[in-house]
């Protein structure tokens, strides 16, 4: 490092560099109006299926003796177990539900690379078997680790040696642990990956170079960007924005330390078979009132994924699910009002979510005081003040038929005020932007929202 | 809100004014040299005595039958249960351990006010049973919450409410939750807070207003400054410090984020009684070759503490630890060493710690080829190069007799390159103080030699 031993701790140019590859609707690469046309053809091609199938007809997964867990022969990829979640002072201050449990940490990465002055990213058309739009548009790679050490004897992952070896190949623009879904996943984290390349990278079959505003645009289309590549996006360093907000970072950051100091969360694995409320049968583990999600297994034949055949079990909600940020200008400047949330997986408790987050299914039973605050709002906005909408799907290798209503709804002071509700607050993408540089602070659904301002999806 | 809604996001006077308050060797109370005398005159005053009891002499804590977890009949404060801990591709892949496990989160607040220009902080002199001079310097507050919520009947908790309710008496300059001990406590945080009044504030006896420098001045002294005020020091807004670094923050976080994505680190508790290795006699649960550290039992009398006499289990090392941040500039900016560790209690897995954390005690069984790296510049250093010395403490409320010797040595390229071993980093101190704004990245071995910087204990 002699000489040039310093490097600055920021680069200022980047906020710049992504601007205008956000502005750029159009890039070097495929036109924005073919993308899902291609994606469509690579369904066709990859002459997939995925099917229902029981629990018995799984191959190297079985539930173990004495705790009834559904775990692989391998002892790897993940397992479903149980899990009690305990709170202080809640609504509900103790249940039991199946979870599954993934102690390893996957990569989710996204190729970067200037062509003609843009950046441009390279976005791969994926098959997960349990979207409800198969192949979807999706990160560089994305891969857990059983994936790329090849547990399952498969292909080798493409373009893996960037993101294991960056310094080799460019240099990390972006590169922090996520959360997942803290519903589904005990503790669950994924490297979200953004890497610069300064080479020449060979372009294969399934892979495309977009701009920022080209995959903002394909945003806008149903079930065609993929949660992995929305997660990856959320983390891109977009830049402070605004230097004035509602709060200082310095409140805002307390204000989520006692939130967090607030909610004593405490949750521990127990052995599947112990989860009251929960029903296994030959094709599905449900519960008893028919609610929440179930455990299903399925099979999948295809020819594009790194092996042709495989069975595995996947999580189905039972419902739709919708999932509002509401935005509103205060003193000029945009803000979105995220809610402080509890989601037993979680690793350290409490993470900050959309202001609603909410499967109107599971609610059903209940009256209409139980809801979640600002529901009515997120369930029929004034048309003219919806920012953004899509339905959008999670992760299709772990979840199926996970389709949820996205949206951004513009909201006034009468509707929500400066100073919302407890557990809620206003915030601007930018601080959203610092926070989610760190592990542990946005959730997946509010990362989802957010990559939609990021590749301005959200024109505001 | 209205007019003025909006606030900057960065207070960019704080930076100066904690520079100042660390520039002031004298303030405008107490001198620096009569804290001493004072806190061996509250020591006289006080009348405590702490003495080690057979466990059968605890009032109110029993060993649980099922489990032989040693637990306090109210349920409240915390219990020492078993922990297992497992490593993928470690040397040591599993090992068992006692844990001390606390769900809720406490708060260690310093009050701020400013004197004739000059940022103070309250400091109080508190006893705490297991401190080898059992009298230090404290922060404003430091409670459990079953302290606050006064689960043991005591007096109310001094100054509590400025840290419960800051926005009624001033604003909050630091607000973070941070692990402590992960070899000692399984996944426990507390909320480290700086909060700054405006007002007028009762003086009460215990308690005396101190400059950052006077305080800097006493971590020079042995056993004086505790654990507590030293990681509410760490967490202390002095600012970026330098814009130029060895490493950029983008590879930073990466870095970090490649060293906790490598460790897959599972810990579960156990109970005690089926911890391999360790034994339960009448006043000690002891490792049977006599190493690490043992569980052992203290009745304490006192007059200055919210209850005058209670019994209560204490963690006790079998040895003095040695704790050793190395220095160097680099391109003429002052950096540090870190080194990512493991440590089977932190929420996630792994947090950067000074360059050396050991306790020869631990390793004298073991080849020199065994101990960690650089333990012999830090046990034996050039004199002339040690920029700071002093036998410290930790937490008096939890541990028994933990001296360390924790020292910041400057080393040269010779001893230590620009690119480190795996696992170690250079980073400067304004990158630290970055990072300890957010949980769960700067452990509290490594936070106590952040205070000592953020206080110019360490001149250089």
């Amino acid at each position: 490092m002699k000489g040039s031993q310093l490097r600055p701790r920021e680069d200022l140019d980047l906020p710049v560099r992504f601007a205008r590859s956000a502005a750029a609707t159009e890039g070097s690469g495929m036109r924005t109006d073919d993308v899902s046309g291609w994606i469509a053809e690579r369904a066709t091609a990859a002459e997939f299926s995925v099917e229902r199938i029981p629990f018995a007809e799984l191959d190297g997964w079985r539930f173990e003796k004495d705790t009834g867990n559904l775990v692989h022969r391998s002892g790897r990829f993940f397992t479903v177990e149980g899990l009690r979640v305990r709170r202080d002072a809640a609504a509900v201050p103790e249940w039991h539900q199946p979870i599954i449990r993934q102690h390893e940490v996957g990569i989710l990465g996204i190729l970067a690379k200037e062509f003609d002055g843009v950046l441009h990213f390279l976005m791969q058309a994926k098959m997960e078997p349990g979207n409800p739009r198969p192949i979807q548009l999706s990160p560089t790679v994305q891969a857990t680790r059983s994936n790329y050490t090849r547990a399952h004897r498969g292909a080798r992952v493409k373009y893996l040696e960037y993101f294991r070896e960056p310094e080799r190949h460019g240099r990390v623009l972006a590169d922090v642990l996520q959360s997942e879904h803290g519903s589904w996943f005990l503790r669950k984290r994924n490297r979200n990956m953004i890497v610069e390349v300064f080479g020449d990278v060979p372009l294969l079959g399934d892979f495309r170079w977009l701009t920022l505003g080209q995959i903002g645009e394909l945003l806008h289309r149903d079930n065609l960007v993929n949660m992995d590549a929305r997660t990856v996006l959320a983390c891109a360093p977009v830049g402070r924005g605004t230097a004035l907000a509602a709060h200082s970072d310095a409140d805002l950051l307390s204000w989520f330390t006692a939130e967090r100091s607030g909610h004593e969360v405490s949750a521990e694995p127990v052995p599947l078979s112990a989860v009251p409320g929960w029903v296994r049968r030959e094709s599905a583990i449900e519960h008893e009132d028919g609610r929440y999600f179930r455990v299903v297994a399925v099979a999948v034949r295809a020819g594009s994924r790194e092996v042709t055949c495989w069975t595995q079990p996947l999580f189905e909600p039972c419902g739709e699910g919708v999932i509002a940020m509401f935005a509103r200008r205060i003193g000029g400047v945009p803000h979105v009002l995220v809610h402080a949330r509890v989601e037993g997986g979680f690793v350290d408790g409490v993470e900050l979510g959309p202001t609603v987050q909410y499967m109107p299914a599971n609610y059903a039973h209940l009256a209409a005081g139980d809801r979640p605050l600002f529901v009515d709002l997120a369930l029929s906005p004034d048309p003219e003040r919806v920012l953004y909408q899509a339905m959008l799907s999670e992760e299709g290798g772990r979840f199926r038929n996970t389709e949820s209503r996205y949206t951004v709804i513009e909201v006034d002071e009468s509707q929500v005020p400066d100073r919302p509700p407890s557990g809620y607050r206003w915030v601007t993408p930018g601080q959203l932007g610092s926070l989610v540089r760190h592990p542990h602070y946005v959730n997946v659904q509010a990362r989802t929202l957010l990559a939609c301002f990021n590749t301005r999806a959200v024109r505001w």
